[in-house]
């Protein structure tokens, strides 16, 4: 039986269910394998090579008992369920469970599986993808990040000894080195080695090792050294597995990146043409910019001065002095903007448009097909043989829903059952489970129960008079259009104002007690369950809560020293409440929800900035450090940003000697002001002068990556997602088929229940589009229900499968978010329909590598796609 | 007789075809419909209403003879073809030939056909769509719009006496009445006035004749006048049905304004919010900006500083008083510009982008319906009735092309005929015949002869040996390439040399003489036609015949006074040369090719921005002419632009002067800058200083209009055209199924022929995808041919009809252009695969009505869109 065990070791990518098909080559082993398979080495061409093992060739079947909660493994000599054909129900392994159960997590997460397939190794793949472990990862992550912000050139004040810093960065790489170490045990070692983030992430740590020694050799020798090795640790976040999101917004990047370098070589040589000619036609005239600079002096800073007129940041600056001499010259200008920045920079985003639409399509159907064979792999462990065809039973698939949560409401899994058996076979096959996935991504809140906290317990004080009276007052439409006046009113208030005035004090208290007692009406008549459902409500009670204790501490420590800081965080807080009033203002509301709804996946973008600031940061921290000072623009020492060379430069006049690379927190100032561009010649001016012109090549590097690139593809994925968002409905397939089946059975949060009083209004009927007027269609006062358990009998399941009412059974309504969980599936959605039910896909590997073909089936698409 | 033709006044409208099916209201009758026929009003509800007029009711149809050439017309009572059914081709008489021949021609131009159907106004409409009438208009248009440069305030040295751009103008106005009334004769009255466009041009012209009464009125009494209908005279141009082009980008814009607006409106409020959290924060500190201007003192000033913010034009200035007293501040614009600048400005395109294509979708729809009316007008027109089916013949189908081009070749006539007789059948129905316009749109040239002139005059010449020797070395790889090289030389020349050089003269004469030698080669090797054909040699030509020729006159007149400016011109022309590189490097040529096309779409957003400007630019010039003036930076006099009141201003510092609103060359280029956005804050500040702070609202109108939603609108185009183009193959269905027919038939431009010597090349086999390659795959010199008539005798005509090949038979050969002809043919290929052949469509005019359902219609075609 050991031995057996061990070889399971090899057992990873064998095809051992009867019908082996040519799509499925991917399709793990369940542990019940015998052991006469062997490993499939080259599975790319190997379609026709596989061979076929039976499962009952061999005298034995195997099952490997696991028993989660004691971690214990038992292997018994069992008759496989397979055998018996004509039992309906044959018992399913633990071990296989847990298999069939880590494949199905793994194409939720839209993760790939990369283990050996055995016990050993699965357990610890779930250990690696433990949430502890992976949350541990980001925090060191992080700290690693925020390493600069005490390495020198540090913040002022938080400096540290260069030991200090690289201790912390040595226990940080060591935990890089044991989760890579972990993830080279359970992965098969050809996979390891063969994939480029590993080896990236070891190449990385060894460099950064490297660096702490030489830099350490430098230093205790007394001679000047650089930390370079810094710029690379953001490259750490974008290899390690856990960070998909921003992995798959680089590798869009880069494959975006070599269609753009056409039309980029294309600018650059216009650029170069129109840069001569001005050059001969405005230089060696004895012109001079305004603040006397040479105009169109040399070739080199005529490219650079056009260039800065590309980004507009010198618009009309560099045309006055030719058109001073004449109008004529300003024909020059003019043609050139037309071209080189109303044009080209628009095809640029075409370009980059266009490329990021086609490779976001790739990827996207990249990972359905992952999770498509994913979940293939959890079929063919849980099913067997029935009638000839693979189906999965309902007791294997309630069995896999505890297994994954063991908390999963049986009424759910039920709902889901139904959804999933569209033929009502009482049998999933496998186009149906294929669905699983999608299935469960569909947000599914459980409300068990929708007394209020204080109906609850003092259910004759809330039923009473005076309370019914309150709750109808509360939900009367006059009390929302009350306090939006009375915000209103706050506003002008606030701006009429003076903050000398006493009158403004006793004010602000008088609204915050308003706006507080508000909150607390509403409180009381929703419960806190529902108040804190609606993000508004939740962001009223942040501003008005924190603006309430900041003023308590304000009004009894009044400490002049920081009083400052906390009166503005409470005047910012003040002027926040206006932000509600959008909420009101119905015009509003959908553009609103679709920018809430986007806006986590435009994080993504804030990460792959972040990455692209980091680098430059370091970069420029390195180079200009000490250079710029800033220390007030009166006293006559500090003169010039403390920097002679800056005497009578656009630097200095503009004030921008706070625009330096002293720490980290100004270098990334810095770059976002550059980011937003304008001005940012004025800067790169400032500190070629300091240093030397050729310090210029570092900005328009910074601006050509961060600006022209990475600007672009954001505006690019907001054209894709937004236009996605605001013109399809916000609700898929499976949401509505899942709406559905919830509604038949009497299960819907928004369904009108049979035992509602009468005031039902009509409100209730409306089936409102967003999530947020979901408080609005239940305004309907509802008497306190008693305690629900919330389970169902077990032996009342059966009963449920029908799908019919079943709302008088069980308190238990479900209610579906219309949220979108994350990125992953918001893009899936866009591309979903194209996609048939039961299409593996071709193997994952191969996908990167056939985009040529790609291309060429994608450009057809388009064709198609524009034709529509 | 003639009763009968003052009868068909009213016979417009009236379907007579015998089976009226519901969706051919619009098909209008031919002159041989009876008189008893009706008018029929309320088209839209009347499909079922229609009568049915059969032809054969009336005792004596009736052929109006029309001779194009004499120009007079002839009535004949003739018996109808139509009547005998057997009869495989009836006559035609010409008046219906010339009917249907308008039909074709205004569905070919895109043009509503709007006139009574009578000879009489059948002339007339034919005489207004007369070329020369069009031109006429467009060049009083123009002659219209220029007055700004004279009237005051005038260009200097330009300035009339407002008596003379009166008379003008009234001369010009008196031309646009003659159009008008010409339009209103040959218009059904109740069309002619219920078009708002026609309405709108006589309102305009009321409107400037009152202007130009109360001027003169107010002028001769000493009282200050302005001429404000100036500023409306862009609206001319917009509302003549010629300038179908720039009216639809208007309706376009206008109709995906009203989406935009809820995005501003939010937009706005989100500034305000911030706009009080700044006034709040930052005002009453005393904080200063650079300019010791106060910080954030007012509410309004804060708002306008922060909209500058979200243009960047103020982009780190804002932030630096706030970041030098705390980094924390940073926050808050930090903030401000992630939501106020990156993300509302880019859903603000999101909206516009994904409107636009809505709305340009419905436009082209709408009009490739109407040109299918048209065609179907004329198919009714010309068909009869063969064994059931409405058929055109193919004699009266040649009669239709001859007719439409005197001198179109019948071998061309042949291939049409052939490609749109899909079926073979030697008849044209219904579903044919419409293609009819689309097929004629594709632009196929004739390649009569193709041997150069030297070579057809002077064979022996051309033929001898050193004359073969020179084509070959022409037509050698190694001649573009040397030539390359020496354009980069020349580079190299024009970048070192010093204007004072001596030796740069000589070397500039011998580049232009080797240049020169190049294109003289080229000419005697290709030949004019080819050599002209291929765009990059008629810019070679242009650019160095220029050079030579403005050489050749410097040296001769060698005028001192006008060198300057002639030198200027030369050395433009002199770098412009290097312009011919790109056309030579490969991985250019697609993007190339790609602007190129598109650039005759842009320029209609051109027009559309001259409107805008030329609305600023009157009103500009009438609010702010003569407060700032121009007159060098050195004299004391004329400090801070001849205007106290910008002293110490940004406007003085930055030497702004020059963007005064003086005369409308200076007012257009301003606004030009203000386009560009960087430092309009600075222009505009400079003129709410010397007149009023609400002088801001110019300022931020044109910035919202010309910048926010025109130019973001061209970006939509632009995103739009350039991916249908760069993704989409050039070539549409009919091309290529007319390429193919040409193909078969032996008269493709690029077959091979029989004739051609043993020499012939590989690369003539090869079929490129690009026009500009053309020349490279006939390299093969061929013999000379001796001339050749070009027309196939009529009885050779049955002969061709199989569509064998008959390139012995004839010289002629055709040549598809893969350049588009308009912009109207372009967008048409967007949607054109949406539309089905046969569907003509709702009616024209409730298209404009149904816009609700066509909005749903259109939400969910994006949604099948989005999920291809």
């Amino acid at each position: 039986m050991e031995t057996v065990m061990e070889n399971s070791d090899i057992l990873e990518e064998v095809i051992n269910h009867k019908n082996s098909r040519p799509n499925t080559q991917d399709t793990a082993a369940p542990v019940t394998t015998p052991s006469s398979a062997e490993q499939v080495q080259h599975r790319r061409n190997s379609s026709l090579q596989l061979r076929k093992s039976s499962l009952n060739q061999d005298s034995a079947p195997i099952s490997v008992v696991y028993r989660p909660r004691e971690g214990s493994i038992q292997l018994n000599n069992v008759s496989d369920g397979a055998t018996s054909i004509d039992s309906s129900d044959p018992p399913i392994s633990d071990l296989n469970l847990l298999l069939a159960a880590t494949y199905v997590e793994d194409s939720l997460d839209g993760r790939h599986s990369d283990f050996k397939v055995s016990e050993r190794h699965l357990k610890l793949y779930r250990l690696y993808q433990n949430k502890w472990g992976q949350v541990a990862l980001y925090v060191f992550l992080v700290i690693h990040l925020c390493l600069a912000l005490f390495e020198s050139p540090a913040v002022p004040g938080l400096e540290m000894s260069y030991w200090v810093t690289m201790l912390m960065e040595t226990g940080i790489l060591i935990f890089y080195i044991f989760r890579v170490t972990h993830i080279s045990i359970f992965t098969p070692l050809t996979r390891f080695w063969s994939d480029t983030k590993n080896i990236l992430i070891l190449v990385l740590i060894g460099i950064t090792f490297l660096d702490m020694v030489i830099y350490i050799g430098l230093t205790e020798s007394g001679i000047y050294s650089v930390r370079w090795s810094r710029a690379l640790r953001p490259l750490f976040a974008v290899n390690f597995p856990e960070l998909r999101q921003i992995r798959r917004a680089f590798r869009n990047l880069r494959r975006t990146l070599p269609d753009v370098v056409n039309v980029l070589f294309l600018f650059f040589f216009s650029l170069a043409i129109f840069a001569l000619m001005a050059y001969k036609l405005f230089g060696g005239r004895g012109l001079t910019w305004v603040d006397g600079r040479p105009y169109f002096d040399s070739y080199w800073d005529s490219i650079f001065d056009l260039y800065v007129l590309v980004t507009t940041a010198n618009n009309p600056d560099i045309m006055m002095p030719a058109f001073d001499i004449s109008t004529y010259y300003v024909i020059f200008f003019v043609v050139f903007l037309v071209i080189c920045f109303f044009i080209y920079m628009n095809i640029i985003l075409a370009v980059i448009y266009n490329n990021y639409r086609k490779h976001l399509k790739n990827e996207v159907r990249k990972s359905v097909y992952s999770k498509r064979q994913q979940l293939s792999k959890a079929f063919e462990i849980l099913a067997f043989d029935l009638r000839n065809k693979r189906v999965v039973t309902r007791t294997r698939f309630v069995q896999l829903m505890k297994f994954l949560d063991d908390k999963k409401n049986p009424a759910l899994i039920n709902v889901l059952w139904i959804v999933l058996d569209s033929d009502s076979s009482d049998y999933l096959e496998k186009g149906e489970f294929l669905k699983l996935a999608d299935l469960l991504n569909v947000e599914v809140s459980e409300v068990v129960d929708r007394t209020t906290l204080i109906g609850h317990y003092f259910p004759k004080l809330y039923n009473s008079k005076p309370s019914k009276l309150i709750c109808a007052i509360v939900k009367n439409r006059f009390f929302g259009i009350f306090f939006d006046i009375l915000t209103l009113v706050n506003a002008v208030v606030i701006g009429i104002a003076d903050s000398d005035d006493t009158w403004d004090d006793a004010a602000e208290w008088v609204f915050l007690s308003l706006f507080m007692l508000e909150i607390f009406l509403k409180l009381y008549v929703l419960g806190a369950r529902r108040f804190f459902k609606k993000m508004w409500n939740v962001f009223d009670f942040v501003v008005i809560g924190a603006a309430f204790i900041m003023g308590v501490v304000e009004a009894v420590v009044a400490d002049e020293q920081e009083s400052r800081l906390s009166l503005d965080v409470l005047l910012v807080l003040r002027v926040l409440r206006l932000v509600k009033i959008i909420g009101s203002v119905n015009r509003f509301k959908v553009i609103v929800h679709t920018i809430t709804k986007i806006f986590p996946s435009l994080l993504t973008y804030g990460a792959v900035m972040l990455v692209f600031y980091y680098i430059f940061a370091i970069v420029g921290m390195e180079a200009f450090q000490g250079l710029v000072r800033f220390s007030g623009y009166t006293t006559g020492s500090e003169l010039y940003c403390g920097n002679e060379k800056l005497h009578n430069s656009d630097f200095w006049r503009d004030h921008y000697c706070n625009n330096n690379f002293n720490d980290v927190i100004h270098a990334f100032i810095v770059l976002f002001e550059l980011t937003v561009v304008n001005q940012w010649h004025v800067i790169a001016y400032g500190y070629a002068t300091v240093t030397d012109p050729w310090a210029r090549l570092y900005f328009i590097l910074f601006h050509l990556t961060c600006v022209i690139v990475v600007l672009n593809i954001f505006t690019a994925f907001v054209l894709e997602v937004f236009i996605l968002e605001y013109t399809a409905s916000c609700q898929g397939y499976l949401e509505s088929q899942m709406e559905k089946k919830i509604q038949e059975m009497g299960l819907s949060f928004r369904k009108k229940r049979p035992r509602a009083m009468s005031t039902v209004s009509n409100e209730n009927l409306v089936v409102s589009d967003s999530s947020e007027s979901e408080e609005e269609t239940e305004s309907a006062p509802h008497p306190p229900t008693t305690e629900v358990d919330g389970r169902i009998s077990p032996g009342a399941s059966q009963f449920y499968a029908s799908g019919k009412d079943i709302s008088s059974e069980t308190d238990v309504r479900f209610h579906i978010s219309k949220r979108l969980k994350n990125t992953e599936v918001l893009l899936q959605k866009m591309f979903e329909k194209e996609l048939s039910t039961h299409d593996l896909g071709p193997n994952i590997e191969s996908l990167d590598q056939d985009l040529q073909d790609e291309h060429a089936y994608l450009v057809s698409q388009n064709h198609t796609l524009w034709s529509l």
